[in-house]
């Protein structure tokens, strides 16, 4: 069985709650995880909301990471999407866990694109030789 | 019980692959996907990537949806994530699953953000009344 991609769900509960309302904290917790899973970023956008909450998302070649905080329940939902065999989405979801404190964390994962008809791989962007933005 | 977020998780095969390889179009399915479903788009970010692949994300103001594609396998991930009440996410994703052409798509749905403590409804920025971005 072959699948394209794999999704971890991290549902970060009981945080420090003072981090998950800063916008500069939460990009740079997100970006440091990006790079913690070696992941090529190609872009970045981060958002605050009033009163609070923080939205943001990683694009990466590997596909993406996003987080959106609740800063008055210490929660954040986030997601790490990637695919390719170089990158380390635990490693990303261990990072953030540990960055804003979350004493009580979860993951979900889905394996995305499980692919039946012949299985084979074919090149695709998140190959070495394809890690290039058009 | 009471969830801050949902999340659909839609998987598209079997898609007009011609489609899936177009950075305009799939930005517009998903622009206007989040049209559809009624959400308030805070920033659009979609890149492509060689030999081929498109990776977007579209913040909105309840969350985000996001779609990177495989053209080569006719297969695009997307995902939906919203909150409050006014937000329809199914509508969404039956947008792109027609919008695509899928004829074999899927949807796994998540509630994120199940909060025990409480139960009660506090304001964050999904309610119409903080519908602004800082």
């Amino acid at each position: 069985m072959y699948a394209l991609g794999a999704h971890l769900l991290v549902e970060l509960k009981d945080c420090n709650a003072a981090m998950l309302r800063s916008l500069e904290e939460v990009r740079d917790a997100l970006v440091s995880a990006a790079r913690e899973a070696k992941a090529t970023i190609v872009d970045i956008s981060f958002h605050e909301f009033s009163p609070f909450g923080i939205s943001g998302m990683v694009v990466i070649a590997e596909s993406h990471l996003s987080i959106h905080t609740w800063p008055e329940y210490g929660y954040a939902a986030v997601d790490i999407f990637t695919c390719g065999d170089v990158i380390k989405p635990e490693a990303a979801a261990a990072y953030l866990i540990e960055r804003f404190e979350s004493k009580s964390p979860s993951i979900v994962e889905m394996k995305r694109g499980i692919l039946s008809h012949d299985n084979v791989k074919r090149p695709h962007k998140c190959t070495e030789s394809h890690l290039q933005v058009a």
